[in-house]
C-alpha cells in the first residue's frame, strides 16, 4: 500500500561550500562538516526523515576516479559491458558510443565525465555507488545522531526521445527506491495495476534543480519525504539501493540502437537465404 | 550564460481539495480556486517566480477527452502517429504498443490512461498541453496580479533502461524549459560544451513527490524557481514550450525498438540478395 503524504511540502537546499574533493578524502566527512556549518547558519539541523544527495561527481573525485583526458576513449571501453549504440561525430572526433557500463546504466560515454573535472583529465563513475550511499549513509547517522536517514547518489543522463538531461539515482541507502503502488487503490477506490514510481530517481531530478550545473554545488537536502525513507542498519535499513532502478536484458526492448539492430538482421537475412 | 540560484532553496507543496473535474470545467478557474482557499489557510499566497503545476489527467478531464474502456485500443491507434515498439502480453491482452503520439511523446499506449479516471472509461492526454498551459498562465496572472509566473503541464511516463516510471513536463509556459548551459563555464573557468538540463522534466519529477499517484492531488506549487521563470505575455513571456523537450526524427538513435529494427533488417537482408 502507498503511504500517506505528510504535509504534502517538499523542501530541498544545496548548502555551499563543499570546497574541492581530493583523491583519498573521506567524502562522509566532508559532507558531514558541510552539513554541520550550513545548521549552524540555518540554525536548521539535518532531521529525522531527511534525504542527503550527493553528485556522483564527489564521489569519484573521493575515489581518485581520475583518468587523463588523452585516454578518455580507452577508459570508456574499459567501462562498457555491451555497446547499445554508436553515432558519428564530426571533426574526425571518435564515434558517440551509448554503452551498458558495468553499473548496468546506459549512458553516453559510459557516464565519463570531463566537466568540473581539473584540466586535462576525466572522471570515471563511482565504483559501487550503492555501497557509497550505504557508508555515507552510515557515517551521517551516527554524526548526527539520526535513525531515518536516506542518501542518493545522483548522475546525469540522458534520455531516447527527450532534449536535455536531468539527474538519476545512481546509488540509494535508506531509502525507498521505487514506490510500488500496485495493490494500492486510486482516487476512484480502483486497484492500481501497473504504477511503480521512480522515488529516487525523482529526488535526483528535484536535487539538480537546486544544486546547478554551473554552481558546483554537489551536496543538496531533500525534506518531506519521510514516508520513503528508512530507519536501522543493515540490509533492512539499506535497502536495495539503486541497482534495482536498472531494467536491462533480454526482455529490454531498446536493447540495442535502431541502426544496429537493422544491420544485423540485414546481415542474417542475407546469410539465411 | 547560466543564471545564478536564488537562495538555493526549493519548496513544493501540492493543496488539497481540487475536487473531481468534469468535462467543460473551466480548470484555470478550479487550480485558481484551490490555490486561494490554499493561500487563506496557509497565509502564503501564489508569488512572483513561482511555477504552478498541473497534471495531465485534469487537463484531459476538463477538455472531456474521455472514452469508453471498450473503445481503449481504437483510441491507442487514433492517437498513434507511429509504432515503436511492441510487446506481446499474456492473458490474450492485445500487445502493448509503444507508440509517438500526436504530440510527439513517445509513450506506453500513446499515453491513453485508465487510472484515476471513472469506471470503464480511460482519458486520452490533452489535445495542446502547451496551449493549456498558456491559457492556464494568462488566467492566473490575472486573477493573482502576477507577472513572472511559470505553468507546467505533467504526464507519467516509463524510461528505456530505467525501472519504473517518473513525471515529464508535456505543456509549458512561462518557463524557460531547458537550461542551455552551452556557452557557460563551470566551477574550474572552463567551458561547458554539452550540458542542456530539461528542467522542466525536472520540475514535474519534483512535483509527483509532493502530489502523489494514489492521493489524486493534481496540483502543486515550485517555488524558489524564479531564474527559470519569464514575465510578460505573448510567445516573449510564454516561452517555447514543452514541444522543444522532444526529440525525435531521422537522427534519433532509438527510433525503433530493436526486434522491430532487426526484423525490418531481416527482410531486406533477404530482399537484397
Amino acid at each position: 500500500m502507498t503511504a500517506v503524504l505528510d504535509g504534502a511540502r517538499l523542501t530541498l537546499w544545496a548548502p555551499a561550500g563543499l570546497g574541492e574533493v581530493r583523491p583519498g578524502d573521506d567524502l562522509a566527512a566532508l559532507v558531514g562538516d558541510l552539513l554541520a556549518r550550513d545548521a549552524e547558519g540555518s540554525g536548521d539541523p539535518l532531521a529525522e526523515g531527511d534525504v542527503v544527495v550527493v553528485t556522483s561527481k564527489i564521489v569519484s573525485k573521493a575515489e581518485g576516479r581520475v583518468v587523463r583526458a588523452t585516454d578518455r576513449e580507452q577508459a570508456i571501453t574499459d567501462e562498457t559491458v555491451r555497446v547499445v549504440a554508436t553515432r558519428e561525430r564530426p571533426d574526425g572526433l571518435p564515434p558517440l558510443r551509448i554503452v551498458e557500463n558495468r553499473l548496468g546504466l546506459v549512458m553516453a560515454a559510459a557516464g565519463v565525465d570531463a566537466s568540473n573535472t581539473p584540466d586535462g583529465t576525466v572522471l570515471l563513475l563511482p565504483e559501487d555507488p550503492d555501497a557509497t550511499a550505504r557508508s555515507v549513509r552510515a557515517a551521517l547517522r551516527d554524526r548526527f545522531g539520526l535513525d531515518r536517514l536516506g542518501v542518493v547518489v545522483t548522475d546525469t543522463a540522458g534520455r531516447p526521445w527527450r532534449d536535455g538531461v536531468t539527474d538519476v539515482a545512481i546509488g540509494a541507502a535508506g531509502l525507498r527506491v521505487v514506490d510500488d503502488l500496485r495493490g494500492g487503490v486510486d482516487s476512484h477506490g480502483r486497484p492500481i495495476s501497473v504504477t511503480v514510481t521512480a522515488v529516487a530517481d525523482e529526488i535526483a531530478a528535484a536535487s539538480e534543480l537546486v544544486r546547478g550545473k554551473a554552481s558546483g554545488r554537489a551536496v543538496a537536502v531533500a525534506r518531506g519525504l519521510s514516508r520513503f525513507v528508512r530507519g536501522g542498519t543493515g540490509p533492512d535499513g539499506d535497502g536495495p539501493g539503486a541497482r534495482v532502478l536498472v531494467r536491462t536484458g533480454p526482455d529490454d526492448l531498446f536493447r540495442e540502437g535502431t541502426a544496429e539492430a537493422y544491420a544485423r538482421g540485414v546481415a542474417d537475412g542475407r546469410a539465411s537465404r
